[in-house]
């Protein structure tokens, strides 16, 4: 029977929850008792667990990576383009862990589980979830999947931060690290641009003061605001020019406010549909993480200093026309592993596509993707005849 | 007694209304019977009448360019810093006008006043105005202040676009064209930006559809928010980063959606100040305004052709980090002028302030300001004894 899937996809897959009933201390000072990660796996893992790569997410990713999780579904894991058999993260080689970051709401607890002191959903009441947590978080589900050492952690944007987050809290626990579109921290632009997306969230009246679920509703024009605001960010100047110009939906001007230009109604789709596929406090929590995100601040804010422990290898990768984390954002960490003494590649990737450029399939971009993960194989070691 | 206001100051000022019964044909084929102008004045009209600037203002401006409406007034107009004796726009030498363009919301006939049919607020029944629309009431306005040509016609941002529509629609009215920080027409990303702040205004619960007069409320949140976003378009990164970088309002991070970043605290402040001082569908004019202008358009696209006819002398200043209007947009406008064989100087000013940059008195912007200014003054043709 053929398979409905392209030959060089994982295929049909399932995403399974994990629980841990050992406390978690968050950076807030707050404890979780127990929670559960919803998580995906590709690849099968090798006898002594050294072929194991963790796929961290960006603001409004989760588990699904790559596959397809029904024979209907259309649209494969948000980065099926990079991970499969044959391609650059390659799963006959490797063993790909995804999750969805903990305070998620694609299965993962966060603000919409049912919080066991009151049996009502969290809402305002989740704690706030930092990288580090996360990073901790992390760590305990490799330990529970037996991986010691990951052979490469991976992501791009809030996810590259993550990768980075682990190589210097844990950094006996991976060989290779993966920042892709990333920063070292948010500058004072991109926190203002998240603090534009959390008040249209926090002051939409249906937003309840995050008890929404309670009213049976969701702050549906606060979500899309925030996610059109981000959306442009995600875009380049250039690209935004090239993909719509002034493009308009008729020959004359309507003189009035409904969409005129082709860019409104795009944004507006894409602000729409989102509105009712995302949790309105996840959102809040995601983008409080990026504001917090200062690995140098407890090293007197040296990141060299920070980076200095570290043990595992580098690739840092920027997009041309990104202004959300641009090239300089990416060579700062680069700079900053370079003073600290560490091993580092660096590729600037040109592209049209800004910010979202890490989750396109350019040529040049897998191309280096691939190259790096065929160091990150080499590095696993041998199997011993015991583990076999 | 001596006078409570700075001695380049123009001092003590007062606003007038201007009434136009003959009936405006607008772009978007409505036609409206009568209007009304706010209008402010500085200086001496001189006998012949050739010594008249007129300043087109942005977004949110209004007539009130220079000086205080009282002596507790602790704000001068807008643009005080270029407006007065002895400054590059010297009111010792130049007759100055300011006007609130038709569809503002500080006292020139507008979506606020009232519709002669009901006797309501127009509200959204008030016609979409242009660029172009707008230079013909400032026409009609020269015709009443009796100024057959304009010594310059001058304006930053969107009044830049009024200069140079000015330039094109009456080539014999005006001697100079003084644009700044403008763009022949909008990117896709400046469109984008604007409808983010319309669907933030037009989505607001106490927005009504437009009629919220008669609601007494105002869409006090989705003007916040369009503020904000523009706020943030109107700042550089650079700037935000001189200004705030990541400072915070306490020393240890709060761990909730409080403002915590002096950044957060600033926007918010801006915002709300903003919403009670600005008429929502005003806001939604302007920033239609500012997407449908392109004078290029009826020229087969061709900007240099657009500007073939125009016979003033132009001046086009842009600063290095704004990228809402960037100096690459303005350079298009030089090389159209250059292509169409006119007369155009063009200044590139280092600023690290974004496009606010054009509000703000510089060293070298005000000197380049105030070069071109007695150029101006020098075509002041010599009074004839018969006007004296």
């Amino acid at each position: 029977m053929p398979t409905p899937f392209p030959d060089d996809s994982v295929g049909l897959v399932e995403p399974s929850l994990v629980r841990f009933d050992q406390p978690l201390q968050l950076a807030c000072g707050r404890t979780l008792d127990a929670f559960e990660l919803a998580i995906e796996t590709y690849g099968t893992l090798n006898a002594d667990h050294s072929n194991a790569i963790l796929i961290c997410h960006a603001l409004s990713g989760n588990h699904h990576v790559a596959g397809y999780h029904s024979t209907e579904d259309r649209k494969p894991g948000w980065w099926d383009s990079a991970v499969g058999p044959g391609k650059p993260i390659d799963t006959n080689r490797f063993f790909v862990v995804g999750l969805n970051n903990l305070g998620g709401c694609h299965g993962s607890t966060g603000p919409n589980s049912p919080n066991p002191e009151t049996g009502k959903p969290y809402g305002p009441d989740f704690p706030i979830v930092t990288v580090p947590d996360w990073v901790e978080s992390q760590a305990r589900l490799a330990d529970h999947l037996g991986i010691r050492q990951w052979a490469a952690v991976i992501g791009g944007s809030l996810g590259g931060m993550q990768a980075l987050q682990w190589a210097i809290d844990h950094p006996e626990r991976l060989r290779h690290c993966m920042v892709i579109a990333a920063a070292p921290k948010l500058t004072a632009q991109n926190i203002a641009f998240n603090e534009v997306a959390r008040q249209a969230i926090s002051r939409d009246p249906q937003f309840h003061a995050g008890h929404y679920y309670e009213q049976e509703t969701i702050p549906k024009t606060g979500l899309m605001l925030a996610r059109m605001v981000g959306h442009i960010t995600y875009l380049s100047d250039g690209g935004m020019h090239e993909k719509f110009g002034r493009e308009m939906r008729s020959d004359a001007l309507n003189f009035d406010y409904s969409p005129q230009f082709e860019v409104e109604s795009y944004l507006q789709y894409q602000g729409e549909r989102f509105s009712t596929a995302f949790d309105a406090n996840t959102y809040l929590l995601m983008t409080r993480a990026l504001d917090y995100f200062d690995p140098a601040a407890a090293f007197g804010h040296s990141l060299a200093d920070a980076l200095a422990g570290t043990r595992c290898g580098f690739m840092v990768i920027s997009f041309t026309t990104d202004w959300r984390f641009s090239p300089a954002r990416s060579r700062e960490i680069v700079d900053a592993l370079v003073d600290a003494g560490k091993p580092v590649s660096y590729a600037e990737i040109d592209s049209q596509q800004g910010h979202d450029a890490f989750l396109i399939p350019s040529p040049r971009y897998m191309e280096v993707l691939h190259a790096y993960m065929r160091r990150v194989a080499a590095d696993i070691p041998p199997e011993s005849p015991d583990a076999r």
